[in-house]
């Protein structure tokens, strides 16, 4: 009997999440089925080309494409079209490598075409040997719109450009009340038996995620067994701006605010060993909750962090 | 005073004759003023990207970014960009380089916002350091469509796909009854006192920019004296297939091919040395000819042929 895993993930964390599920759904015997849904929130045009990075960190790392000293772009990448269009006039703080230009303009001529973007993003992995399918949560464009303290921001502008300096006072996501969900993620969550939350952004790459709409209501009501691996250790974040997304939210940064940021959508809750102190506040809002090693360098931390949440989920009675 | 000179031209054959301009345009106390119309009926979309091939090959050229070994290209290129795009599936028998993709991505962009064909080109132009204007026929679409033994062509599909083996049975500018041309290219031929054909293809290069609507006619009546350049050497082209297009079409390749063709747009003709036997021939048809090396290979072959044209003009007395 094979088991469905469905994934949400962002980018970097995500995507070592994804690793780790691929490893162990490379086994021969696996009994692992698993799908991943990322976040297309971060998509920007850069140059005229639709450039989605979230979903190339994803695709490129489970093709084994990502620029692993990065944890983003792929590796062996030049920047030699990039040069040229700054000699040219253009804006370039994005940096968009040579190889992954050609992904940009790939996919950007298939939007013209009128082809989904989710079967763009298929066409795509396929091209790249992708050995876990990546769905889209909306074929529709759903954009990050952060308004702070310099001005309102797209994500991309506040990562990449402002290098998450600027004090982030609230989230927008723009177009997802407008957009619809893609069969596929709606159908993703109805086959899965298990629901992983990636230790993603909750409030930019999972809540993007959540705010599609459908998506929330199908996890909260999914007979899935539902489990978020908190992307804090001592309260801080491993990459990103969550940890001072949150404060700046007036949340802290204790895996008591994913709880609460997930509540009514998980059962369980993975945190770092270092912050196993917490348990017992977790377990008794209702939650079973698990310590491990949750920092993601190597392959082998990769996969033992995702094998210990899969046997955790199993050894699990979820009392709904 | 200065005298204006209009450069009608191809791609690389018309780029070398520009190249001579340029070079005697700097001089310190030259008197030309020298424009240049290029060719935009071999322009393309490549990877939905807008191609401009004799567009690039004249800013290349006059910016000094010519791969000159090619004729066409940009120097110091590589084909990351194309091999990655082959590795997504894309057909890429059109070569781009990489910091050409730079260009067909910034005029995409450009176009794509609106913006006239005819300024991305002066943007273009100008971010290269271009010493001559480069002067869009049209702003409209235009494309030479190929009527041949092996079906339906574009003409980047005859030329660089098919390297020119299908015997071409008709020529057709698709867009160009319906095109409006450039308020620039009316201007320049208004004001040219000297109007240069270069030795491009007189059926898809120079044809092209004659079949934009108004241009055939406002250089038929122009008050400047016109002289084209023969393409054909011994009745061979150096480069390109205009020989066995004509050839195709039951015309031979004879310098009065030339003068047949630009029957009424023309006073005088240029035609290599080697072809000397046919002066008086063509000043039997009413033209003023001259025989010169009209092979170009360095930059002083080209300076010197474009100055033997200006000279020979200039002491003509035009009966009109």
């Amino acid at each position: 009997m094979s088991i469905n895993v469905l994934l949400l993930a962002g980018g970097v964390g995500g995507a070592k999440a994804a690793q780790g599920l691929a490893l162990t759904a490379s086994e021969q015997d696996c009994h692992y089925n698993v799908r991943v849904i990322g976040n297309i929130a971060d998509d920007e045009e850069f140059h005229g080309l639709w450039v989605s990075p979230d979903i190339d960190t994803l695709m490129y790392t489970l093709s084994g494409e990502i620029n692993t000293q990065q944890g983003w772009g792929m590796k062996n990448d030049g920047n030699t079209v990039l040069s040229q269009l700054q000699a040219l006039g253009e804006d370039t703080w994005m940096f968009l490598g040579d190889r992954d230009f050609a992904t940009h303009i790939y996919r950007t001529q298939r939007r013209r075409q009128g082809i989904r973007p989710s079967q763009i993003c298929r066409e795509l992995c396929t091209a790249f040997g992708c050995p876990l399918p990546i769905i889209l949560p909306s074929d529709d464009c759903i954009q990050t719109r952060l308004s702070t303290d310099q001005g309102e921001l797209s994500f991309q502008q506040y990562f990449v450009r402002e290098r998450c300096t600027p004090v982030v006072n609230a989230i927008e996501f723009h177009g997802a009340q407008q957009a619809t969900p893609t069969p596929e993620a709606l159908q993703a969550i109805n086959d899965a038996d298990i629901i992983i939350f990636a230790p993603s952004n909750p409030l930019v790459s999972i809540g993007a995620i959540l705010a599609t709409p459908g998506l929330r209501d199908a996890i909260a009501k999914s007979r899935a067994v539902r489990l978020a691996i908190s992307p804090f250790i001592g309260g801080r974040t491993v990459k990103g701006p969550a940890d001072r997304m949150l404060l700046a939210q007036g949340l802290d940064t204790s895996p008591l605010s994913i709880a609460s940021l997930y509540d009514g959508l998980i059962d369980a809750l993975v945190i770092d060993e270092s912050d196993a102190g917490w348990l017992s506040a977790i377990e008794q809002r209702g939650l079973r909750a698990l310590a491990a090693q949750t920092l993601m360098i190597t392959d082998s931390d990769k996969r033992r962090l995702m094998d210990e949440c899969l046997a955790f989920v199993e050894q699990m009675e979820v009392s709904p």
